[in-house]
């Protein structure tokens, strides 16, 4: 590679010896012993890897731009002492920040037979803008009462645990813990196996509570991706071009103490019924949404970005964007100028089985698939908790989806070289 | 787009007027109605679109070049009418080659507000390369005792139910399936249409039973892909590229009547305790695969496509490849000569709850991740059985694998212009 600004002899794209013992110089594979087939498998396009940055003053994964496939991964905090929280978090951020440049969770010694520093399944693949985003759950300050960790008085105000909304039918396992880990990745297996390489290193410290893929898929052109209803979504989002805005309804500021240059991140697992959806004709999906679906314009509108216009009405006199349309009561005009920055994913975990409980009494499967909605913000009161009040009671696609799993986090500024992901919160 | 054997205006790339009508004329979209902002968002590089052939003398997706997702779908046949499934198969037939060239699944008429004749969420997106390959069930044949279609004579030999493996654990509600369906292509959103808009056309006809997403990542300069437990898989298949062993072990030959040039299909969910695996030995791990976790070679050779050498010893006069290694046990000549063109994908479907049945009687989760086999043969006799009966006894990776889902479908010969998906079956 000749690029300084990329990445040296990224170890992770071949770095065993095939010998059985890992034979590892500087980075750099040295072939070894008789049968020493030394792989270094470099992806051919090795001058341009695609690499987001790790150091910053905010966390990756946030305003980058939306790869496509996420695994996001919470955890809970099994130790009650605190240096273990803040070693986990170092060698979270030291793995995190190798990952990033498609290197190896660890670095590579010659472990004799211990299992290997790195589970393998990335050898080869790109960096794939790999980003890991990392959080902080209600938890890590107080759990059932008790201050683990000494944190209870760091808890921001603005971290507070969701109300329940009308409609929620959560299901705990899949809700809510004390971290977060989101990889984003535009290879799975790449999110996959930085997810893992982070559950293998808090071995002791903490444990996977629950996990979920998701997917993006956006035209080769670029342009608003579709989510499983057909429709685009995220045409409303607040310009991640606009600083401004961005530290107006994003970052967290001067309010926040060591949050500062944070976010808050709300996560709800949001199963569609797609067999209904799919049935269901495509005026009034178009109503539900308060959009068009071919262009993603607001109705009565032209273009997809054109702004909502929900004075209008038609000849007979009814709002052109109903009163429930999804749109409407999403938008900024209806919540007293709420924004959040939703960077949301589909997931697909195939089907399930279902019976009704109502006359005829059918049983059957259902997709087990939807929208993994997350989205960040300043502070969730004046953010998601606002916004979702309104949804949850108004909103005409309340009878096409369901909030199955949530958990808000607060997600900390980023890290300086040398630093480690949520230090300021430690140093207090 | 110029190229002449591309498809021309592949019409799922923008298929809405923006009105709330449908617009569209001969597969292009007319702008539509005052605020017709007609969408026609073609891909950049719409010359050179990747489109897998769909007619042939075999299916697409057996040896085609894998792509990097899989949905793979089930379904279970209703009608008791064989008119029902004729006509289903003609429906899908029609549906996949449309999809296949990236066009919407039905042509798309002005439907007024009937639901609309395609879900969207594929708008815009490449074609892929999608492949979709169908399958029949034993119960397409025959169910509880009873010949439903008149096709119980017609059951191929060949297609046997499959017998009970040692350390099967399977799940009923996740097995079988009268019918089958697998999408293939490098976007899971491209597969995940297809077979939704497949079981939107069967609706009265077949249900989906259960459905399995999967994904295989490939180093960017091409090679065998690693699976979750980071060593290639698939260096041992027989090679595409050599028809005469093709026609040996893959396509069905006269003795197969209706199913000449057809395959067997079995498909088996098999998951990976990867907390154990992460936390084996490499080189007990190496033991285990019997090959090399960076090299992918062979113990004791050096290159990942060295032949097997099952009778080296090592200076104590110990086997070099273990007797249990699952590459020796796998192996043709372990078998004899029976080989199978394995295309399997890992999948990703988070984490489970467990709770251990010994003590400590430590309770936590697990990933649900792991391999979705699948695996095509001329007979599955001597093909899959015959293999797996040695690997569920004999294998030392059994004791890090489970089998918990299972099936085995007879995929008909690919289909010429005109014709329909298993045409052959239907007309003896």
């Amino acid at each position: 590679m000749s690029a300084s600004d990329q990445p040296k002899n990224p170890a992770r794209r071949g770095f065993l010896g095939a010998t059985g013992s890992l034979a590892l110089a500087a980075g750099t594979l040295a072939a070894a012993g008789p049968a020493g087939a030394a792989v270094l498998a470099r992806p051919a396009h090795s001058a341009k890897l695609p690499v987001e940055p790790f150091y910053g003053l905010h966390q990756g994964g946030i305003l980058t731009p939306q790869q496509t496939n996420s695994y996001f991964a919470a955890f809970d905090l099994d130790t009650t002492r605190r240096a273990d929280v803040i070693a986990l978090l170092k060698r979270w951020t030291e793995a995190a920040e190798r990952m990033s440049r498609g290197d190896t969770a660890r670095p590579l010694t010659d472990a004799g037979d211990a299992a290997p520093l790195d589970s393998g399944e990335a050898v080869g693949l790109s960096p794939a803008r790999l980003t890991i985003t990392f959080g902080f759950g209600p938890g890590l300050f107080e759990k059932d009462g008790v201050d683990r960790y000494g944190l209870k008085a760091r808890r921001p105000e603005a971290l507070v645990d969701l109300p329940k909304f009308n409609g929620d039918q959560l299901v705990a396992e899949k809700s809510g813990g004390d971290l977060s880990v989101q990889a984003c990745a535009d290879d799975p297996q790449v999110a996959f196996h930085a997810v893992r390489q982070l559950a293998l290193l808090a071995d002791g410290i903490a444990t996977l509570k629950w996990a979920q893929t998701g997917f993006a898929s956006g035209a080769p052109g670029g342009g608003t991706p579709r989510n499983l209803m057909g429709f685009k979504d995220g045409t409303n989002n607040p310009s991640t071009k606009n600083p401004a805005l961005m530290n107006q309804h994003l970052w967290v500021g001067d309010e926040g103490g060591w949050m500062k240059n944070g976010s808050y991140l709300v996560v709800r697992r949001i199963r569609i019924a797609l067999e209904h959806w799919d049935r269901t004709g495509l005026g009034f999906q178009q109503e539900v949404v308060g959009r068009y679906k071919a262009s993603g314009a607001p109705l009565g509108k032209a273009h997809e970005f054109d702004p909502l216009d929900l004075e209008a009405t038609d000849k007979d006199g009814n709002l052109v964007i109903p009163a429930t349309a999804h749109a409407r009561v999403a938008s900024a005009a209806h919540n007293g100028g709420a924004q959040i920055l939703r960077r949301a994913y589909s997931y697909n975990d195939g089907a399930n089985f279902t019976a009704e409980r109502w006359p005829p009494w059918r049983q059957g499967v259902e997709y087990d698939a939807g929208l993994f909605f997350l989205a960040y913000q300043r502070d969730p009161r004046s953010g998601f908790i606002k916004i979702n009040k309104a949804l949850a009671t108004q909103d005409m696609m309340n009878q096409f989806t369901t909030h199955v799993a949530s958990a808000v986090f607060a997600c900390p500024p980023g890290v300086e070289k040398g630093g480690f992901i949520g230090a300021a919160l430690f140093a207090g």
